[in-house]
């Protein structure tokens, strides 16, 4: 009997969402534990565990699980590693896949966050049919996984698809998580975002309504809502930032030549104000062989789910 | 029986080369014909038919040849057409791949020349045994052929691997032939060397033996003979080069994380001149996980043969 069932997983820095899909893409029961707070990593997996259990047996136990997807940051999808993640409490080199098949009996497999969106954006999103695109997820960082030929890039090492680390301000850009400075992360993420309302604020005195919260605390949502009031600077805001983002789409096009950028995040909740000044300076910059060519759309995943799906898309692969 | 022979066949602007290639890779024949002069397409397959014809008599006739592999600007491996090409006669799109398997009776394959090296450097070269690498090809402009899982990228449309127009300079950049500003080709042909050459004695009144030469005579070639007596000014156009480079490639590597950066062409006859500023500027740019290993390695093809090579290994595909 084929097993109905696979297991989803999302790993963040500060929670941990784990479910049981079907193979229609249905979340079909899900649930939580805190990632920050276990510092050692087998009570981290302990408290999976009977989290996870209770959701099995009530969908007839483990045989009918076929295996555990996971997506992590710097999840390696060729060891199962999570290695040197900067946003986990767990150092070094930890072999989370192994560790997690060892305690359910049943496979597992690891890739970081981005991929994993990829993979249930193509299995269950808006890039159903495609087989060459490239997602960009703008969060808190910016990740990306790359399909090409219908196969997420892994590369020599299983570390492919950082374009969240390409350099697009070569001279003077802003320092990187990283430790480098001029990362497209350090523009086009939540905080840069954020990063650039305060320097917009600092460089001028036009009239915003962002000037009524303290500068500091300024988040990238407070953005939006001062754009969708139509206040000026937040506007310029997304203009800046989608320029950011359409100029190195139009370089990243150059690699993949992709059928399209798929955005996937917070920051694409910001719907036109960020889609359109994104295309029209990808479109300005694309060189003339794909100009009108390369869509740019936004994930057709449920947001509350979509790290779920993805992970669990890997598992049927197993 | 199978068929021992494979013909390659590396289409430039000006002249194009083909010859007879075996199972090891020795070119066993090989002979050239103009292309520029050639203004209708089928008056330049003439030509190459009768030269071809006599090189496949003198291995047993057309029984003992596979098929037909050509490297061609703008070549599309998808469609087997030429499209679009600037540098040569014939313009539109030239269903190349067709006619040359028409003509000949035998199947025909057709790849950009950076992607044709590419495949003969995997086949014959430095990326024997490699399943992730990018070859860059540093001749008149700037091309690349994209490896990923032992697979050429071609991309959702067959055109993937343009690296040469990934833009270097956001602002103030060269004009490129492709119509932008800032492209990687514009810094890094043999042509933006020469570039380089002009604006960096014009900027100043340094001794450099370049003077002798009327500026705008100066080549490539030139810098590297005057960087070979230890002139200052020309070293420094080459580290300039290298620096531009290697901080293209380090946002190569976010992309594809191959196990090496392939160098062929002109420009990679200068040796160490051109390697050490690449290695050195990539190593400063790199993520930190890519740090100390991602080789740059030198074509291993020898130069005659390579595009020929390079090409033929395509026919094997068929």
């Amino acid at each position: 009997m084929e097993k109905p069932y696979v297991i989803g997983m999302d790993m963040g820095g500060t929670n941990t969402v784990f479910g049981i899909v079907d193979t229609r893409g249905n979340v079909i029961s899900k649930s939580a534990v805190k990632t920050a707070t276990h510092s050692d990593v087998n009570l981290y997996i302990d408290d999976i565990y009977s989290g996870l259990m209770k959701l099995i047996e009530a969908v007839g136990g483990i045989d009918k699980i076929k295996g555990i997807g996971v997506g992590a940051p710097n999840g390696n999808y060729y060891t199962g590693n999570i290695e040197f993640a900067p946003n986990l409490p767990w150092k070094g080199v930890i072999p989370f896949a192994t560790l997690m098949a060892d305690r359910f009996g049943i496979p597992a497999a690891l890739t970081n966050d981005a991929n994993a969106a990829a993979v249930g954006e193509m299995t269950y999103g808006a890039a159903r049919g495609m087989k060459n695109f490239i997602m960009i997820t703008l969060g808190t960082g910016v990740g990306s996984g790359i399909v090409i030929d219908g196969k997420v890039v892994y590369g020599h090492d299983g570390f492919a698809g950082e374009l969240g680390h390409v350099i697009v301000m070569r001279n003077n850009g802003r320092t990187c998580g990283c430790g480098r400075t001029g990362c497209l992360e350090a523009y086009a993420s939540a905080t840069g975002v954020a990063r650039t309302a305060r320097e917009m604020l600092e460089s001028n005195n036009k009239h915003s309504v962002l000037r009524n919260i303290p500068i500091t605390d300024i988040t990238s949502k407070d953005v939006f809502d001062a754009a969708m009031e139509g206040d000026k600077i937040a506007i310029e805001i997304f203009n800046f930032t989608g320029r950011i983002l359409g100029e190195a789409f139009a370089d990243f096009v150059t690699f993949s030549a992709p059928e399209a950028i798929i955005l996937f995040g917070g920051l694409s909740k910001a719907g036109d104000l960020i889609m359109k000044p994104i295309k029209e300076n990808m479109e300005k910059n694309l060189l003339n062989i794909w100009k009108g060519k390369v869509k740019v759309l936004f994930s057709e995943l449920k947001e509350a789910d979509a790290a779920v799906l993805g992970a669990s898309a890997l598992a049927w692969e197993i």
